[in-house]
C-alpha cells in the first residue's frame, strides 16, 4: 500500500532558480495514481487559434516561469503543499495536425485523470481545449458552474464554418449541457463583435456577464463575494483566458483586446473563488513568442498557483 | 450617378485574420469621392521626431493590427459601417528627406480630402502632421475645438531652432488661429520641462489643461461630461498622441513619459466625445520598432475605431 | 477586348518605401484574368507545422519586406516587368482550423489560377501547401520536374499518423505521380533523422539528392549547370523551403537545421534555373515571429523575385 | 578657492537627445569634491541575483534613457539644478567575479563619497549593493530610517547558504544596526514565500510593512502623509527596488512578481518623501536584457530624478 | 543485476516537439549508475562572465532547443542510441553567489559522475566550468589532450585580479598539469588583446594555435585529419566555446568576436574528432537572453549531439 | 607647452566591461587640439534614410559595443595606442529636423577637426553624412581616393526629388570633384535597381566597381593587393556602409540587401588598406533598433578599430 506523498517544489536553496527540471514549480514529475490529489497538466494546442499562434509553447514557458514560485501564499495564507499531494503529470500528446482528433485525445486523457480522482489544473494551449476537458468533467461531476475570465464570450456558433475552434467552446458546452447556465459567470468581456448583441446568447442561457467596463478602476472583491453567494456549493470549474487581462499585463497572447482587467483584478477573481467547490481549472491562450519579457508566463504561473490555493482541501495559516 | 456604398470590413469568416489586405480593418481601398463619408489615411512621417524614430511605420503596423476589429462596438452599441460609407484612402506620399515640403504635401492632400467632404481619420506618423491637417481643416471649418490627449503640450516655440517639429504643432496652430483656444482641452500632460510653467502658455490661450496627475485612479467619464458641456456644438478635432497613455499600455512610442493615462481612460476620453461635433481625428506617435508585442498598434487601432464610432452620423443600437 | 498591362512596382520616388500598399513589391492588386501572366499569391497556412508556428504570417511579412525591391535585376540583367504582366493576386482563404479542408481549398484555388494561364509564384505558408499546388499543376502540366531546396526531404510517410503535414508533401507527390522522379533534385538536405537512410526513399524514386555537406564552401553554379542539362525542357517547379538556408541567413523559420546553404548559394540555385521551363514556384516556411530583424523575409522576397526573373519569358539586358 | 557650480543637463536644443554623453541626464561627469552636493553613481553588480541576471547593465541603460529628462519637475514644481550642485560621478569599479570583494569595494567607495559630503543617488545593480551603501551611510549618519519599496522584504537570513545576496541586505542591515527599525517602512511586499510569516521578521524589528494588496486601486498620498508624520526629522534613505512596481510597468527586472504597485504609486511614494530628511537613495534591479522597449529604464530614470527633487535643499516654484 | 538500457529520445510521433520533458533530446532523466555510459549534464554558471551575462540559462535553453534532434546522424551515419546507454543526468547545483564554492561543487559533482564511469557531455554555463571538470577528469584519466574551439585562448593569468574567471581556465589547467600541452589544439582564436603576443603563452606550453584567419573560406577537414594524426590514442577532451563561431552563426553569447568560424567548420571540427579517444566534452558560453531567434541554442544542441556521435563506442551505419 | 598624450582605452581589469564611460573603446573624451592625432566622432543622422530609420543611435550603440575591444590587434600586430594620440571627440550637434542645415553643420564641424590636423574616424549615422565630410576633407587634401564598401553605389541623382539623401552622396562627391574617380573603388554592390545599368555612372567617372557576386566564396586579400597597387600614394578615404556586409553578419541596418560580403571579407578589405595613405574613414548605416543581438554594432566597432590600425603612422609588432 502506497502512502500519500506531500511533494514539495524544489527550493531555490537546493538548486538555483534558473536550473532544475522544467516541471510546474519544479515539482516532481509523477505518474497518475489514486494517491495524487492534484495534477498540473499541459495541453499544447494552438491549431484552433484564429489570429496569432504560439500557445503551443504555453505549457513549456509557463512551467519555466513558475520556477520563482515558493510554496506558501504569503498574501492569502494558503499552504497547499502540506494539504494535498500535488505534482506535475506532464503533457497531453495532442495531434497538432488534426484538431478533431486532438479534441478526442484530450477528452480521453482527462477521463483517465479524473478516473484517478486527480484534480486537473491545466496549462494551455488555446481555449479550444476547455471543451474536451468539460466533457470529461461532466461525466464525473455533471453540469458544473464556471468562473470564466476572458475578453471574449467564446460562444460563437462556428468560426470559418467550423464547430470547434478557440472561439466556440462555451457555445458547445452550453449546447451539450456540460455547464449549468445559471452558475456560469463570464468576466472581462469586451471589444468589437460581429453582432451588436454579442453577449445575449450567454445571458439567454442563464449566465451572468460582467463586461470589462463594469470592472474598471475598482476592486473585484465585492463582485466575487456576490458570485460566491449565488454559485452555491455545487462543483465549479475555473477557465481563465489570459486575454481577460489587459495587454499591458499580459502582452503575450493571440487575440489581444484593449481595456481589460488588471492583474490585481485577476488575482482577486481567483482568490475570490475560495469557498467555492472548485473541481478543476485551466489557464489558456498564453502565446510565448509574443511574450518578449516572459512576464505573461509569470502572470499565468501565478494564476495557476492561486487556483491551487483555492481548492477546497487547502489549509490556511 | 454613383450610389453610396456601405463598405464592410472583411470578415474573419471569409479570410483568416492573419491574411488579406493590409488596409485599416481590412476595408476596401477606395479612391476619394463625394460618396465616401469617412476615410482612414496614413501619414508616415517621423523626421520631426526628437528622440526615438519609427513612427513612419505607424500607418502600416496600426492598419495591420486593426485586423482583429469586428464591425460592431459591443461596449457602446455603435454601428458605424451601416451608418456611413467608410474606406481606407491610402497614404500621403510625404517627402521623407525634407520636413518643410512634407508639411506642404500633407496640407494639400487634406485640402483635397476635405474638398470631397470626406472626414479624415488619420493614422500617424509623428505629431508634426497635425499642423498641416489643422491648416486644411481650418480652411473648411474655421477655428475648431480640440480634444488633445498627450504627455506633452506640444507648444514649444521651436525645437533646435526649428519652428516645425513634433513638439511645436499646437504653438503654431494657436498662433495661426487654426484652433479656438477656449474650446481646446489638453489631457494627460506630465513630465519634466525646460520651464517650470510649461503649461501656462496653453492656458494663456484659453485652453483647459488636465494634467495626468488629475486623472490618476479614476474614471474620466465625469471629466468628459464636463468637457462636452463646455465645448458646445462647434466643430471639434481629436488629436490623440499615444504617449498620452502610460508606457505600460503603449510602450511603442518615441518620447515615453511615465505616469500616464491608462488605456481605459483613453477609451473613455474618445467614447466621451460622443455628442460632440467631431469633424476629424488623428492618432499619432506609435513607433513600431519599439512595440515588440505589437500591442501599442492594437491600442492605436482601437482608438481610431472608437473615433469612428463617435462621429455624429453614427447610429447606435 | 482588354489589352495586356505591364504593371510596375510602385517606385520609392512616388511613395516612401515604408508606406503604400502591402502587396508584393507594391505591385497592383489585380483580379485573375487571361491578360495576366504571373501572379504572386499568398497561402497563409501553418497548421501543418511540427515545431514553431508562425508561417501563417509569411505572406504578409514577405510582401511587406519586398518593398525595397526595385524593378531591374542589376546582377543578372533580367527585366521582368517589361516582359510580362505581373501582379499580386491576393491570398487563398484557407480554413485555419481544418488542414484537410485547407488542402482542398488550395487545390481549387490553384485550379482557377491555372485555368487563367497565370503562372503562380507562391508566398507560404508551411510546406504542406506544395502538395495541393502540385496537384493542380499536374492537371495542367502532367508530372513536372522539381528543384526542391530544403533541409528536409519531406518524404515522411506520415507525421503523428497523419498523411498530410509539412514533412510529407513530396512523399505524397511522388506516390500520386505528380512529379517526375528522374527530374527531381533535392538540394540542401541535412540533419538528424528517424532513419539512417533518410534520403534513400527519394533516391529510389529517381530523384537526385544533393546533401548540404556537398555544397559547403563553394559556388553552386557548376551544380546548376549540370542540373539544367539533365532536367531538360519539360516543365519544372521550384519549391524553396527557407530552411534550406543556414539559420544564420534565415533565422525566422520553424524547424531550423544548422549547417545549411548560404544565401549566396540560394541565389545561385534560383538564378541557375534560368533556361529551364519554369512553370511555377513557391517560397515556404518563413516564420515572422522568429524573424526579429525581419531579414528572413527580406531573403524570401528576394528569392521570389529571382524566381520571377528566371521565368522563360523574361527578357534580359 | 573653487566656487560651486550649478551644472545643468545638456539641453535637447544643444545636442539631439539621442546623442551626447551617456551620463545621467547628460550632466557633466565630474570628480568628487566638497563643492558638489549630489552625485549620481552607478554600481553595476548582478552577481548576487538569484534568477535572471542583467542588472549589471542597469547603470548604463538607465543613464541612457535618462536623456529625455528636462531640468524642471513641472508636476511638482521642483527646481533641483538651480538649488544644488549635481553631477554624474561615474561607476564603482566592482569585481564582478567575487561578491565579497565587491561588497567591500562599494563600502569604501561610498565612504569616500560621503567624506566629500556628497549625497549619493545610486543607479543599480542588484539589491545586494544596498548593504555596503548603508554601512557607509551608517558611519556618517548613524542608524537611518528607510523608505523601502520592493516586492520582497529582502530579509532572508541566507540564500543558498550565503549571507550576502540580493535577498538578504535588510536582514544584515537590521542585524548590524545600520537602520532604525521603527523608522523603516517596506511598501509593495507580495508574492509567495518559503515561510507563511515572511514579513514578521521585519515587523519584529519595528518596521512597518505595507503589503501590495493594501495599495491596490488607490492613491498612496495619504499613506505617505502618515509615514512622513511618523518617520520624523531623522535621516532617511530611499531604497527603491524596481520590482516593487508591477511587471506591466517595469518588465525589465530579475525576479518579477505580479500584482505590484503602479508607476503612479511609485511616483507618489517618492514625491511623498518631500519634507523628510533624505540623505541618499538607490534604484535597483533593472535588468536591461529583459527590458525590450527600454521603458523600465525610463521609469527608473524618472524615479531617480524624483528622488533628486525631494532632497531637502531643493527649491520649489 | 540491472541490465543496460538503451534509452531513446522521445519521438515527435509520440509527443509533439513543442511539448514533453525539457531534458536533452527529450531523453529520460536518469540517476547516475554504472549502467549508464553517457550523461548530459547542465552547469548553469555565469558569474565568471566578464561582459554580457545569461549563460546560466544555457542548460535550460539548449536542452529545450535540442527537441528537434532525431536519433540518427544521417550526415555521418552515427547511431549513438543503439550503441550506448545515454541519458540526461540533470544539473549541478551550483552556488550562484560564490564562484569559488561553485568551482568546488562542480569538481565534486564530476568526481561522482566519473566514479560511475559515465562520460560527461556538459551543457554550460560560462567557460570557468571547464577548470573543475578538467580537475575531475585529470584524477581519472591523467593529463588529457584538448580540442579547444574558442575566440579566446582563455589563458589569462587573472582577470580583475582573480585567478578564477571565464578567461583563465586554460592557464590554470596548464599550470596544474591537467592537460597535456603537446596534445592541445586551440582553434578559432582571434580579436584584440592586452598583449600583442596573446597566444604565445599557449604555444610555449606546446599547444597548437590555429587562428581564425587560418580557417577562413575553407573546409577544416584537412586540419582535423592532421590533428587526429598528431593527437594520437590518448584521452581527449573537447571544449567548445560557442564564441569560436562567428556571431552570425551564434549571436547569443557573452563576449562576441567578429571574424569567427562558420557553423559548417564547427561541425567539421567535432565530426573530425571521430577516431580520437574522446572521454568528455563541453559546450559553453551560450547566453539565451541575447539569442532572440533561439538558433544559437539550436547550434549548441547540434554540436553536443555531434560530440555524442564521435564517442569511440558509437556504431556507424 | 602641452606634450602629446598616448591615451589608452580603459582596461577591463580596472573597470568591468559593462560599466565606465560610453566613449569609443572607453577612451578619454578629449577636446580637439593639435596634440591629438586621431579622433573618433559620432554623427547621429538618420533623416536621410529611405527605409528603416534608427541610424541616429549608431554612434551611441557602436561606442557602447566597442567596450570589448582591447588595445592590441593580435591578428595583424598593430599597436595603435602607443603610436598615436587617440581619443573620442564626441558628437556633431546635428539638427535632426532639417537635413540641409545638418549637412552644413557637419561640414563646419569637420573643417574644425581638420584644422587641428586630427584624423577623423566617423561613427554614423546614415550615408548622407559622407558628403559634408568629403567636402571638408577636399578642402584640406584635394580630391581623394575612396575605398567604398556598400550594397549600393549611392550615386542616385536624386531621391524623391532631393539632391541630398543617403543614396546620393557619391553622385554629389563626383560632381563636386571631391573624389578622384580613377582612385575610387566600390566593393560589394548588388541588388535590384531602377536602371539595368545602375553601376555604369560610377564606372563612367573612372571608378572601379567590384560587384558582390565577384567576391563570393573567396578571400579578398588578392583584390586588395591589386587595389593598393593602383590607388598609389595619394590620400585615401574609407567609407564603409555596413550594408555592404550580408544581413547575416550585419542585420541591424536600414536597407538590407541579401548576398553581401562576409564579415571576414569586410575585415580583409580594411586590413588590406594598410600601406595606403588613409586620411579618414567612416562606418555608416548601423540601425540599432534592428540589431537585437547588438552584434551589428560589435561588427561596426571592430571595423572602426581596424581602420585605426591601418593609419599610416601606426606601428606594427
Amino acid at each position: 500500500m502506497q502512502t500519500k506523498k506531500y511533494y514539495q517544489p524544489l527550493s531555490g536553496n537546493e538548486m538555483p532558480r534558473f536550473a532544475g527540471s522544467g516541471t510546474f514549480m519544479r515539482l516532481p514529475a509523477v505518474a497518475l495514481s489514486k494517491d495524487l490529489d492534484v495534477g498540473f497538466v499541459g495541453v499544447p494546442v494552438d491549431i484552433a487559434t484564429s489570429n496569432r499562434p504560439g500557445a503551443r509553447f504555453g505549457p513549456k514557458e509557463i512551467r519555466d516561469e513558475s520556477r520563482m514560485l515558493r510554496p506558501f501564499n504569503v498574501s492569502t495564507g494558503a499552504d497547499p503543499f502540506n494539504s494535498l499531494s500535488i505534482a506535475d503529470i506532464g503533457d497531453v500528446p495532442i495531434n497538432t495536425f488534426n484538431l478533431e482528433k486532438t479534441i478526442e485525445i484530450i477528452e480521453q486523457h482527462y477521463d483517465n485523470i479524473l478516473a484517478h480522482d486527480v484534480i486537473p489544473l491545466t496549462i494551455g494551449g488555446d481555449h479550444s481545449i476547455t471543451l474536451p476537458i468539460l466533457r470529461a468533467i461532466h461525466k464525473k461531476h455533471g453540469p458544473v458552474g464556471v468562473i470564466h475570465v476572458d475578453a471574449h464570450a467564446d460562444t460563437n456558433d462556428h468560426m470559418f464554418g467550423e464547430k470547434i475552434a478557440h472561439g466556440t467552446p462555451f457555445r458547445r458546452a452550453f449546447e451539450e449541457g456540460l455547464i449549468d447556465g445559471k452558475r456560469v459567470v463570464q468576466i472581462g468581456l469586451r471589444g468589437t463583435g460581429y453582432d451588436p448583441d454579442e453577449y445575449c446568447w450567454s445571458q439567454a442561457q442563464g449566465a451572468r456577464v460582467v463586461q470589462a467596463e463594469e470592472c474598471w478602476y475598482k476592486s473585484l472583491a465585492p463582485l466575487m463575494a456576490e458570485i460566491r453567494e449565488s454559485i452555491g456549493d455545487g462543483p465549479v470549474y475555473i477557465s481563465f483566458d489570459i486575454d481577460g487581462l489587459d495587454p499591458a499585463y499580459a502582452p503575450g497572447t493571440g487575440t489581444a483586446e484593449v481595456g481589460g482587467l488588471t492583474v490585481h483584478q485577476g488575482l482577486e477573481i481567483v482568490r475570490g473563488c475560495k469557498g467555492m467547490n472548485i473541481i478543476g481549472g485551466d489557464l489558456v491562450e498564453v502565446s510565448p513568442p509574443y511574450d518578449v519579457s516572459k512576464n505573461t508566463s509569470v502572470v499565468a504561473a501565478n494564476l495557476l498557483y492561486e487556483m491551487l490555493c483555492v481548492l477546497p482541501q487547502v489549509n490556511y495559516r
